[in-house]
């Protein structure tokens, strides 16, 4: 098994690392979709062309110095359980390897920027801040396309705006999302109202992996739809508006769920705790589900002594690639859940509640 | 709250109070059925004459010796809370507080023994020793009964044997039942088989409170049918070779279990042990489906700690009625559930696994 990212073992995303109180959202997430003038979309260009594409954007990343100790990753030097691992991490997508021969993939120090090279466009710039620091993240996202777009002809129309692979990046080529844990909407059965208003208002949902995956653990993905006819700032604004929202409504389901129903609420994230401290088999869609729950017990105080970086570091470091990962070698499906449970054990163990 | 019965919540019926390691057969149980001679059957005399039925039997009762500390309680001296915490305890049928105007019941002091009156038959004298003492208890069910017999004169008739209620009683007025924990074969599935070869030797299967009672905690009673044509002698051999072979089924089980499948069953029994310990809410039932699995885990070595006078006093006196009483008052469903978790939580948190 490929030793080269091995470091990141041990350590968290910083998006993931800071012991904030805030646990509905738990992070903001801006991209631009990019492409390079005169080169076909990755979907329709050869693979000759592709790894032109491919090479020359490394160049220019290897060229800023505005992105600290960037580490730039050719996809096809990457085996299945690296690949996975950056997936697991946030830090590339699903489709970035169904192209692996001419796809790349730079991340910096902290992993809150990301650069998918070919994946559905030439380039896909991602900035990843934790909690509800979207503009923060839009900051940064803006300083790195302006360097690159200095350095690389974007593909770009004065009437359209940036061109993209799909019509629906078309205009800006930006994107907003948030990872909001929403655990009480859930618990009250209001969720699929909640999920029905927001796609109506044009916010599309997805899982905890984004793009395809599902729900779990009461994490859902929220991303904007909009690209075409408005500024970031203004597509921003109103998604900003439409997030605070569900976090509204979550907010007023937990206090009703302590008001009306704390005996149900104690025994939901004491069950999950007595669970995650004892089991000795845990699927990874298991473990995230009770973490949602102790998340939910440290949030309302019922566990005094959890902090978020735990929960995210058993978040992370349970996930299959991880954990085969760290033992070096592919496992079964049967040898994951008994490693994991033993990793979650050993952690919360070490916690006292 | 009537107070009369308070001292149970004392202590553990006897069968229920030993350490021995044989976990499979919790316990047997033996019974006659016997009616007075010249008087109607409970189910067609008149109140008046059932009474007075009821205060014959009494009377002999309290002249006897061979009963230590029996006491001797009118059904309709018992509150509700009263009568179903005998029926929890295994002292009573439900059915005996169907005609409870005219209905009594007397134990002794060990809870080995006890005696309905008025229930299908005038007289069912029951003797429950602990695991497979089933000879032990039989000595000890025909000394009381020849007592009582020499007392009162039973409807017998030479050619058929003592006339029951029930024609499926007639002859001997015998039956012998056995409480078996099976989790073994619950868990692999072949529960439903055994069940179906046990129905089809002649064994009667009912759940863990006898009569009407559903299957809980992988726990069964198996009971002869046969009271007719054949000795007491010859129905218990041939109901010992029977349960024998059941032992047998679920030892196999337990084996294939810890070969082939540990992880499984470590995984299970841990769960189990989690979710006691942690509770906020419990109901009966996953009470005593949880604590099956410690039984096993215990019985299997996992846990060194777990004794099992120690679950049983927690299935005992976790049961809804028995809750109730040492409360003293009457609870709502949510309110037991809650108190049942305090009360297992605590004692749990007392054992070292």
């Amino acid at each position: 098994m490929d030793e080269k990212l091995k470091y990141l073992l041990e350590k968290l995303p910083e998006w993931l690392n800071n012991s904030s109180k805030e646990d509905i959202i738990i992070s903001s997430r801006v991209r631009f979709a990019r492409n390079i003038k005169g080169v076909l979309f990755p979907s329709v260009a050869s693979q000759e062309e592709l790894l032109r594409v491919d090479y020359r954007i490394e160049d220019v990343l290897r060229s800023i110095d505005i992105i600290e100790e960037i580490r730039i990753y050719p996809a096809w030097e990457l085996d299945e359980i690296g690949s996975k691992i950056l997936i697991e991490r946030h830090l590339a997508s699903r489709d970035l390897f169904k192209r692996k021969e001419s796809a790349g993939l730079a991340f910096d120090k902290s992993e809150r920027i990301s650069i998918m090279i070919n994946e559905e466009d030439h380039i896909r710039i991602q900035c990843i801040y934790e909690n509800f620091k979207i503009e923060e993240a839009f900051i940064r996202l803006i300083e790195i396309d302006d360097e690159i777009g200095s350095l690389l002809t974007y593909s770009y129309k004065d009437t359209l705006g940036f061109i993209t692979s799909c019509p629906t990046n078309l205009g800006t080529g930006f994107r907003a999302s948030v990872l909001l844990h929403i655990p009480a909407l859930f618990i009250s059965g209001k969720i699929e109202e909640i999920l029905k208003e927001l796609i109506s208002s044009g916010i599309i949902i997805r899982g905890y992996y984004g793009e395809g995956s599902e729900i779990i653990g009461n994490i859902i993905q929220c991303s904007t739809s909009q690209s075409l006819g408005k500024s970031e700032e203004e597509i921003i604004e109103d998604f900003k508006e439409k997030i605070y929202k569900i976090v509204e409504k979550e907010k007023k389901e937990r206090k009703e769920l302590i008001e009306k129903k704390y005996n149900l609420l104690e025994d939901k994230v004491y069950r999950a705790y007595g669970i995650l401290k004892n089991a000795r088999s845990l699927s990874a869609f298991e473990m995230i589900e009770l973490l949602s729950s102790l998340r939910l017990g440290a949030s309302l105080g019922i566990f005094k002594n959890i902090d978020f970086p735990i929960l995210n570091e058993l978040m992370i470091f349970g996930q299959p690639a991880h954990l085969q990962y760290k033992m070096g070698r592919i496992l079964s499906q049967e040898e994951r859940d008994y490693l994991r449970s033993l990793f979650i054990r050993k952690k919360v163990s070490e916690i006292g509640i």
